[in-house]
């Protein structure tokens, strides 16, 4: 029986997102239907309505998903009708791999299935994003929710929390940690709370003064300035994680020189050239890396939000009706949002 | 009592090098004393005697030291006259920072003495190389010679034998490990025979054909030429780590893709700028990551001399008169050298 869904899709570069009614596949045995009620607004999904990544239009985005479920395949054991249930970034991948069997499906050898602006594995049709009434997917990409978070504000632990979730555990911090965090946007504030919750001791680095008491009251123990030559100095050489959040091109060097030996600097907003480009010798003279991560595997993901169940973390959002969804690009593409919106579905019901 | 010295010293940026008499210090307590054997001849040598490194002059070159102990301390515990003794890049650090403490004294927080073109941390003199007939050396940074190993062939270990072992055991290569070698110098071709020696399977990186058999024999199990796409794109995502150890700005994004997930760029022979620059993609969509590596620590110097003893391993050298120093210098920078060239020390006795 077919799944008629309806959302808000981009059918070109640089178009405004309006109503868009399309068809979820047919429920499969392994597959849940579930309504959405909240959707994330990632920087990702500006990329892909703008046209900055290639895309395929129509475009219906959104992968930071949460909803009840609706409707369940004759093999689905991990799920029932109403439970709290969300998707990421990934509903699919090759799944034999050796990534895949590690549980780092985000690095599928094949190429992981993307919430949206890819196709499906088996029939070869589009996916649509969250953007929309409802979502049809592999319980095997579905993760639980916790009960005691709020549904709104976990929207976006799907992507921003994962994302700067997975490093923070693949570079073991934890209790006594040293840790900067760049830029202070929907990845850097969970960045921040994350780390807190870890045990670590957080600095935020950012370049526009003000940002203090926001920051402290996230977690962050310092705020740096980081075009400060003098702050700078003072912590040289001093941390042991950086988790850069800034999406586009911008100077490393200097945060180089706050790591200390054995220190990672974690690329995970940047997806161009490295410029202006790194010296190599804060890399030699102290062993430093420079590494990138991109989302978390389904594992660490579900481990990620149960970890957020327990200190109950969750987004500072701002709710959107998905009447707003232009408007809140706009913002966004000016950094205008404390720190993530998040669209309330129900508001696509108004529309006839 | 004075300790008098004769070697070989460049006066002044880029001029040839040539008979040079000093005065070691007088010996203290934990020094030893030893008459220099053998002498390698490693690529920063050439540097501070061309002046691309900022140098103090008179410069007496060599961190690549092998001899036999004359004198020693009233406290010196671990070393006795006749003892082979060898010394690398360092001769001292605070010993009290975390890192000293740490045994990676290479990373002092105080900046480690170096051998030579350093300055002495209790009286201040001017540090000498092996360039010459003698050393004066705190027993804390003299390193013991396995017994079976060709002390010539020996020399170079204490710099390219360590630069590339420590990175190799920093990065967990063991057996069925997949390693990259970048560059088939006096790093690279040692880089492959530790590799191969710790069990891993080894592919050597060259842009110039003619040198698979060389390599092969060294220990390689593949060569890739560099330059060729379809080799490339053959080994694509293979790689657990590659050391790389051309010391010029060289274009890494190729190398990248070689790796596999969580795999591991060091380099070892670049301080200068990475250009052209790398796109992060790589880094972000495979968890991959560029560090660098400095020599190693005394501890893992003394580890690593110890693994050539139990598996036969020195260096690929030839072994020149001093005299021929300058002449030397010219084949290196053009890298005409299998694989690295070693001073026999006593030639200098020739010099009246």
């Amino acid at each position: 029986m077919p799944i008629f869904s309806r959302g808000y899709a981009a059918r070109a570069a640089n178009q405004p997102l309006s109503l868009f009614s399309f068809e979820r596949r047919d429920l499969r045995d392994d597959d849940i239907e579930f309504d959405v009620l909240y959707c994330g607004v990632c920087h990702s999904d500006y990329h892909h309505v703008t046209g900055d990544w290639k895309t395929n239009y129509p475009c219906v985005p959104g992968h930071e998903i949460v909803g009840i479920v609706k409707n369940i395949g004759s093999k689905v054991t991990r799920f029932a009708i109403g439970d709290k249930v969300a998707v990421g970034c990934m509903v699919d991948s090759c799944r034999h791999c050796q990534p895949c069997l590690n549980q780092l499906q985000q690095y599928c050898e094949e190429g992981s299935t993307l919430t949206y602006n890819d196709t499906d594995r088996i029939d070869d049709r589009p996916m649509f994003g969250g953007y929309s009434d409802n979502m049809v997917v592999s319980e095997a990409f579905a993760l639980r929710v916790p009960a005691n978070l709020d549904l709104a504000a976990a929207a976006p632990l799907l992507c921003a929390g994962i994302t700067t979730y997975s490093p923070l555990r693949h570079w073991n911090v934890g209790k006594g940690s040293k840790v900067g965090v760049v830029g202070l946007g929907g990845l850097g504030h969970m960045a921040i709370k994350f780390a807190h919750a870890m045990g670590a001791e957080v600095t935020l680095f950012t370049r526009s003064p003000g940002k203090e008491q926001d920051a402290l009251k996230l977690g962050a123990d310092h705020v740096v300035i980081s075009t400060d030559k003098q702050q700078m100095s003072a912590i040289a050489n001093t941390l042991d994680v950086i988790i850069d959040t800034v999406p586009y091109s911008h100077d490393l060097q200097g945060y180089l020189r706050t790591l200390g030996i054995d220190g990672h600097l974690v690329l995970v907003g940047l997806i161009d050239k490295i410029e202006p480009t790194i010296h190599s010798a804060p890399l030699v003279l102290g062993r430093r890396s420079i590494a990138g991560s991109l989302i978390g595997g389904i594992e660490e993901t579900q481990e990620m939000l149960d970890f957020c169940g327990q200190h109950n973390i969750v987004s500072d959002i701002e709710l959107i009706a998905i009447q707003d969804i232009n408007q809140a690009f706009e913002r966004m593409s000016r950094s205008d949002v404390k720190y993530r919106f998040v669209i309330d579905m129900s508001s696509l019901k108004k529309e006839s």
